[in-house]
């Protein structure tokens, strides 16, 4: 039967025959998990997806929200779903059991959380979003707060969200102008206006417990005087009881291109009133306290790209399954029409799909393997490599899964055709939620400086240098395979001059030329990202080569000789026009920065 | 001032300075047009296109269409600016003036076309479409089928389609199940439900005139067997008047991700009476007649894209310039916010836009002004050679100029970050309603089929010869102006290497290869599109550089030099990417048709 959302095998294949992830199942810290509960989390996960999820996806979008009087009000369909999941404990797999979670590893959170968000993302951010505010308020809050707001928090009885966004403030921070002034008490009266906040206001949750950033009075300008501090909705009582309303209010939500069943609201604070805020951790922090939740958000946002085009990528091969129209190339005129999966542009196309969604997959949960290995390695060293790694790569699963996600979701788009252009399929509102991803939680252009200007040079560029270690321990292994020997050398020529490039960029990153070497940064960021996936796909292949050998089942011929066949298809045909870029970028064309502004034309 | 829509001085510099179009005005058949009128026609236009169009583009969207038994309604805000177009002849610049229009040469009425399209699309549909039913009818019709349809269409007093998708005959044209049975007084009766029919039903126009493909009965399978007809909504009675209803009803429209206030509409013919169609042409010439018209469709589909690209690209650099943002790279931290536009990442992204949109529409002209040398060149052979290049070159002109100009809208998307999110900017509209040009029309991959399986092989590979000829032309003139030489000689290299692949790529085609090559066939069609751009931009520069040293004036001085550096930009960055990509074509990786279907997985 048609696979929905996710492939099962696939998802299989990474986490336990790509990944040693059994290995980490034998600490301590998760006693309480084996491969089989594990297996069947995943499953239950899956049937949530498919049964209680995705069908209130088209109906939530098409519904949409509810604006009024600075009230929101979502769509009544996600409500029963929510409500089974939050009872369900579903929002907080990967959370600390001290802190109200299920103490799941990394890798079978992520699992599920691509079935979730792919079923509708939405429902799953207002079940899970509390667990960032959380996290802050468990790592910087006094034992209070932690007492307060954590367990509510994560339970999904209260909402959590980031007041970070304003007008003039977006991917500056430093020039916001909410403003924060002390009171006698020690709380803090706030006052100023947000946008762009996700999950600002709903309906869902009894209380939602706001982070704000804010400069208080007299502190420095730009992101040094930056302070966070807790705004709930509604004042808790010491008894823990809900108080009066605090005043921070929407004032409006936006009308967007997709997941618009997820208010993206604008918040003003102390406009009617007094707000209230609780400062977290100490003052002018706050920036720091944030950054500690960007690495998980920007995770996450990947996620979500990868998610989509994982069950777009599903709906358009069985589509092509499905679809009859035209006789197979070559054959007579009067020959019969076949499904359309047997058409040769068709077949490059879910095959270059198949490639994107494998490699994207492969390559998050590779990241939640170094997380888990910076808590878990057996020494500092392995544990510090682990944490470094991720740090590097962050930027890199944040503006790659987006883009590349969103690519996919618009060939399933092009494979249904003129039918993809319908709303009567869930392809073209795949295509829509995607592109937010490519936006929120910095842009890709932010993800590109971040990795040009920060992350190359991490440790004097040891950190890269040991990325670069780390895809030829593959290479190396995948050469002793006579099935990946000939496209593992490939992929060692692609290494050796991403190696050349960076060396390159980050030499006049620091030179005269630095505005050139940041004109070069996103195209930069991209072709280590397809490096990253010829490394991915390669890894893949390796492993599915090695249990061809073992004369597996039928059905697990054809899944591992796909694995083969994808690496083929991504290193013989993207591989050689990511080279080609990463000489452009050796070349270094200077011409983005010396056309005059008024050269751009439209005066 | 900000521009909109197109950018005035380089749709001057493409018509005037970069294609010698004043040649063709010199022409009998244009005896009425001097540059003179040309620039005033463009002039007006702009100002419709910009002060009564494109007002009512986002609301036109928004309100979209009403569907109620049978009739589809458009939304109030489109009828006077319809009722003003029409009166002004707006619709058919580029008609023969005896079939009603205004005989203008083609490269007036796509500039025209271009600011029209980018204004609001399904409103200038409504307006032409009524046009290539005439010239249906004009070339194939009796003479009384001419005197009574041929001037009301292209008058747009009444609308025109074309009905030829049915649901299970989309791009397999020759399945469809139509039927035609012939009626004593030479009429038939048809009967059948067609699908995404444009403007096939609404409230603009008195009458609508469906051209119809159907089969007669005991007519042959697949395409042979086609025939079309004329259906009338309303009959015409003898005297021009309007007779009674037709049977030819909307049974329902689409509810689509763009292009939202044109209908398309579900067709029945002969559910609920009887249905008359007058033959056009002869029996069984159905698909010769349609695809006199179909040139035309993939030839505007490829401008509708180009129309939004431009238009999206200049919301986009204006906006660049006014959004202010961080700091300029390297200044301390406490240096004033700047504009956008000053960051290196924004500008690559300009650039990389404004380069897609310069040699897109430089290509769209140059198809026009072969499809007028066809007609006006000296020999028969400069006119055998235009029609042949434009022949060959319209499946590019429809798939590329689909793919890049979608591609440069969402980038658009990207430069307003959030903001282009949300409803509150035309990009996000842009977006959307580009999508549609990479699927109907003929999808992408259809148009590569026709590239590599008939236009390649066009005169035994002679008109592809031809077209690398009329590329080395520029090159080799460009070489000789001492600032594209090295640009010309890097063009050079791009077109050996595209001569190398399609030699390749041809010869497999005809072999029992034949799968994997079109397998490769989509890809082709790109880096053959690639090289028109890097032709395209390099004439542009080469244009420019000899204009610069006449000592232009200050503002043509910034526009020329921005010519050299879109470019020096494009054939830098992006010509050897597409070379690494050229090399692929010829690796000829087998993977996409060698994969069992199976393999793809989600089953």
């Amino acid at each position: 039967m048609a696979q929905q959302l996710v492939d099962q095998r696939d998802m299989e294949f990474v986490i336990w025959e790509q990944f040693d992830n059994e290995e980490f199942l034998k600490s301590e810290q998760f006693a309480a998990f084996n491969r089989k509960t594990c297996d069947m989390i995943l499953k239950e996960a899956r049937k949530i997806a498919i049964n209680e999820m995705l069908p209130t996806m088209a109906e939530s979008e098409d519904v949409g929200l509810e604006f009024k009087d600075g009230v929101v009000k979502v769509p009544e369909c996600m409500k029963p779903v929510f409500e089974l999941m939050k009872e369900g404990d579903w929002g907080n797999l990967m959370i600390p059991e001290e802190m109200g979670g299920q103490g799941a590893p990394d890798f079978i959170s992520s699992a599920v959380a691509e079935y979730f968000m792919a079923a509708n993302w939405p429902l799953n951010a207002y079940l899970s979003m509390g667990n960032g505010t959380a996290a802050m308020i468990a790592m910087y809050g006094t034992e209070e707060q932690k007492k307060t707001y954590v367990k509510k928090l994560v339970s999904a009885e209260w909402g959590g969200t980031m007041l970070l966004t304003e007008s003039s403030a977006g991917s500056d921070v430093g020039a916001l102008e909410t403003t924060a002034v002390k009171n006698d008490d020690g709380t803090y009266s706030l006052s100023g206006n947000k946008i762009f906040i996700t999950n600002g206001e709903h309906d869902l949750c009894d209380n939602i417990i706001h982070p704000v950033l804010a400069r208080i009075e007299g502190a420095p300008v730009g992101t040094k005087g930056i302070s966070i501090f807790i705004v709930p909705k509604f004042f808790v009582n010491d008894d823990g009881s809900l108080g009066d309303r605090n005043d921070i209010w929407c004032t409006g939500i936006e009308h967007k291109h997709g997941i618009k069943a997820s208010a993206t609201c604008s918040m003003a604070m102390g406009a009617k009133g007094t707000c209230i805020g609780y400062l977290l951790g100490n003052e002018n922090e706050g920036m720091k306290i944030m950054f500690n939740m960007m690495n998980g958000a920007r995770m996450h946002t990947g996620q979500q790209a990868l998610a989509y085009a994982s069950a777009a990528y599903l709906m358009a091969v069985n589509y092509a399954r499905e679809r009859i129209q035209m006789r197979e190339l070559g054959q007579p005129h009067d020959a019969p029409s076949v499904a359309i999966i047997n058409h040769p542009d068709v077949r490059r196309n879910l095959l270059w799909m198949k490639s994107y969604v494998s490699g994207l997959r492969s390559f998050y949960q590779y990241m939640d393997y170094q997380k888990e290995m910076s808590h878990l390695g057996e020494t500092e060293e392995i544990k510090k490599l682990a944490n470094s790694m991720y740090e590097l790569l962050t930027p890199i699963i944040k503006s790659y899964l987006a883009n590349k996600g969103y690519d996919v979701c618009v060939q399933a788009v092009q494979v249904y055709a003129g039918a993809g252009y319908t709303k009567d399929y869930l392809v073209e509102q795949y295509m829509r939620d995607c592109k937010i991803t490519s936006i929120y939680e910095g842009t890709c252009g932010i993800q590109a400086m971040d990795l040009l200007g920060r992350k190359m040079g991490m440790e004097g560029g040891k950190v890269f240098m040991a990325f670069l270690g780390e895809i030829m321990k593959i290479v190396n292994a995948a050469k002793e395979v006579e099935a990946t020997k000939d496209l593992a050398e490939r992929v060692e020529g692609m290494v050796n001059k991403l190696g050349e490039v960076a060396g390159h960029l980050g030499k006049n990153a620091m030179s005269l030329n630095y505005k050139i070497a940041f004109a070069h940064s996103l195209p930069y960021l991209d072709v280590m990202g397809d490096t990253i996936m010829a490394w991915m796909l390669l890894w893949r292949a390796m492993v599915a080569s090695q249990k061809l050998e073992d004369n597996p089942k039928k059905k697990d011929v054809a899944f591992y000789d796909g694995q083969v066949k994808t690496a083929e298809f991504f290193i013989r045909t993207i591989v050689p026009t990511s080279i080609g870029r990463m000489s452009t970028i050796i070349d270094f064309c200077p011409a983005a920065i010396d056309i005059s502004d008024e050269g751009f034309g439209g005066l």
